[in-house]
């Protein structure tokens, strides 16, 4: 019956199981940021989330928010931050697909929102950890997490690091901050009901009045007199939605998130919802590990070089896959090659005392991938790039023989990836219809909808959680108005 | 009331002003062929146009029709193409949005489209015109229409000309093949209606059965018993749709088509309907005019190869468009040079006696372009191209001095458009939705819907033209059963 996630109408409603102000769906950070608000906003909340326990992709992530503007920390490691670049540069980073009112209205609010963070009880030690890291190493909680220093990003706004990650030692920051939103939520009041899969939106005429939630299966109907926020995450997992809306994405072969199947865009569609951007995807290998590797030239199997190397790992991965031929090269020499980490699946394609060699053992044509290295280590000793612009002190001679090719290949090695297209909303998560209203009764935040990582090819890292927990709140606070 | 097109509910409606077994909602190739086999079939068709008259896209096209598997032109030329060869050509330049089924279903019934196209009056000379053209120059039927000769496509599917044209003098087919498919579904008794805007489907619970068209400033309602076709075109002309679902469409500046605002798309999407591969746009420059400068090299402006430049012009055009830097560079020597037409708005950006001035001129770093071009040229010697594929007699060496680099800039040549994405069909037109269920009375073909020609970066010219008379048949005929 509720297969296609087609919305029940209310009449046909045999009774509430439960009733609520506001029902959130989905127990990862940004549900449990709507929660928080909605809760202090004096409603009630009920809170459903599929599996056992909260998490979601935000769980699984390195619990880096993107904040700029001018943090304590920025400050503290000498960077003047403005609200204005930190916007131009979400904007940038949006490119074609950028969502302008959500760029400027989070520039303006993203020190606030920092602010409230630390409310809640997300600890941030304010330092920052020089180099390029995927995330800090050790407890540090300031990093550069994009492309701020590479061109084109830092003749638009002015460089800054602005990944914000939890005071957590080494990786996998994403966990703890769940658990203080969810420490947060549950102090607040909001009910909270695990093993609970959403399945039919119910709604009176246009308006969304409640959901009907899969437990212990048994379709449950909740009342939400004020509104349904969905915060479900994206459609990684949903390999037929992959194929019809983003089938560029089937190139690489890891995808991450926590049963993103893509349901609550199905259910926002399902009311009349718009679904925008939905061929944008997110990938990265992890090429800047170990960290010299940072270094490497980067080549497509034509042998050219088609990106400046020193923009963020993941904008560097997403030009990797639009080469031709399933895979590229990055180039080391020894003052930089160490072996790379088993997880990647980064391989060694070839080596030699030249480049020439190296060309050779790679089957390219004699001239081609040679000719390429000649020319960017003449101009690097030089200082510079004229063909793309990388920037010291990334930019350096790859010259201290011998050697090596490693390979990047979609396929086979881990180029981990999750999906950007969602539902479109307002800058408060009202869920608007293809004509630009809203659908009364609707909000949405995260992955399930397009909003501050709208495009695949300038993602920094942590601007999916800077979206998921800002415009949760955002969806929480308007639901329960 | 109908801005939005949000279905009506047939208890709304006031009364019938046109009652009919099958509406056709648009007058293009699609249109008239679904009212064709819709009438032949022995059901009422009421035809409406928005326009005063017949057209649409197809009237502004070459009137030139993808068709494979054998015909008699092929024959007569000697090539002897099979449904298998043609099918797996039609797959892959599908890409990946390719629709299997529909390839598969076109492939086999190709040959019985061709004969049906002549049935209803279409003339074909059935001769062959070799070489490299856009549209044929004199009154030939037959012509090399995409990158059949060219890698990888010739690997997987053995070359023939597939690009039937309707017998014409000149360029401009696509008005005489509408007046001639209009002509026999006016003989064959189509009711139609001009001036005449469709705003909204009627529904009865989740059937479709009816549509309300805008006429003389006036709500309209038709009562169509068996269906209604949508037959529309695309979005081409919808600024926000193109926004919103095909940004990188804005890279280029020439829309064509003929009011194509997707309307039929969001009628499909209001009733549920499923809208895919809607990023996908098909591109060209008329690069390959005059002839000789189809033997040129085109280079990014880092002054890198990035195709195989014997492809198809609208794929050569597309992975253009994919180029950083809002413009490439068309290398020719005076072998081949000739001036360009106006129309094209393409430019010479720097000439030289050898290579390494045409660089300087172009302010490119010595030893990049120059280094691309020895290269080339190399290997073209040898006939040749270890890094793009390129075949002869395409592939041939640039060296005759002096040599122009032309300018394809993408906001100021003619790089015309349209868009590729729509509504899910099955093969016999049926509208899906999104869980992939027919949405009852409702079908769609041409380019509301994403059909044979899905993907931009493997269009061949004919494919589109294909798709519309074909499963425009298709639609018709089921909706009248």
């Amino acid at each position: 019956m509720f297969s296609q996630y087609k919305p029940l109408a209310v009449a046909d409603v045999p009774g509430w199981d439960f009733e609520t102000d506001v029902a959130v769906i989905g127990f990862g950070a940004t549900g449990a940021c709507a929660a928080i608000e909605a809760r202090t906003s004096g409603a009630r909340v009920m809170l459903f989330e599929r599996n056992s326990g909260s998490g979601g992709a935000s769980a699984l992530s390195g619990g880096e928010i993107y904040i700029g503007g001018g943090t304590d920390a920025q400050k503290a490691a000498g960077f003047d931050d403005t609200v204005e670049d930190f916007t131009a540069y979400l904007k940038m980073a949006g490119g074609p697909c950028a969502d302008d009112a959500k760029c400027e209205l989070y520039g303006r609010e993203a020190l606030n929102h920092y602010q409230w963070l630390k409310d809640q009880g997300v600890p941030y030690r304010g330092n920052y950890l020089p180099g390029k890291h995927i995330e800090p190493t050790d407890d540090s909680t300031l990093i550069y997490s994009g492309s701020e220093q590479a061109a084109p990003f830092r003749y638009t706004a002015k460089p800054a690091p602005r990944g914000h990650v939890i005071q957590h030692m080494g990786w996998g920051g994403g966990r703890p901050l769940v658990d203080i939103l969810e420490a947060r939520a549950r102090d607040l009041g909001t009910e909270i009901h695990i093993d609970a899969r959403a399945v039919a939106l119910i709604v009176d005429g246009d308006h969304v009045v409640g959901v009907v939630m899969r437990i212990d299966n048994t379709n449950r109907f909740v009342k939400a007199a004020k509104g349904v926020v969905l915060a479900t995450g994206g459609f990684v997992f949903n390999e037929a939605m992959r194929r019809k809306y983003c089938p560029d994405s089937f190139r690489v072969n890891s995808p991450i998130g926590d049963k993103d199947d893509g349901v609550g865009i199905e259910l926002g569609v399902s009311v009349g919802g718009d679904a925008i951007h939905m061929d944008q995807f997110f990938t990265t290998c992890p090429w800047t590990m170990p960290e010299s590797h940072a270094y490497g030239v980067f080549v497509n199997v034509q042998g050219q070089r088609f990106i400046n190397e020193d923009c963020y790992h993941g904008r560097v991965s997403r030009c990797a896959v639009d080469q031709p031929g399933g895979k590229v090269y990055q180039l080391l020499d020894m003052a930089h090659f160490e072996q790379p980490m088993n997880l990647a699946g980064i391989t060694i394609a070839g080596t030699g005392d030249t480049w020439e060699e190296v060309e050779a053992e790679l089957a390219m044509p004699k001239g081609s991938l040679s000719a390429t290295m000649a020319l960017y280590n003449e101009h690097a000793r030089e200082g510079r790039d004229p063909l793309f612009d990388k920037q010291a002190p990334i930019l350096t001679p790859l010259d201290q023989a011998p050697f090596v090719a490693l390979e990047l290949n979609f396929e086979t090695s881990y180029f981990s990836f999750f999906t950007l297209g969602g539902l479109k909303t307002t800058t408060d998560g009202e869920v608007l219809d293809r004509a630009g209203q809203p659908i009364a009764g609707l909000y949405a935040a995260g992955r399930c909808t397009s909003g501050l990582p709208a495009w695949g090819h300038g993602y920094s890292s942590g601007m999916s959680l800077a979206d998921c927990t800002f415009f949760g709140r955002q969806a929480g606070r308007k639901a329960a108005a």
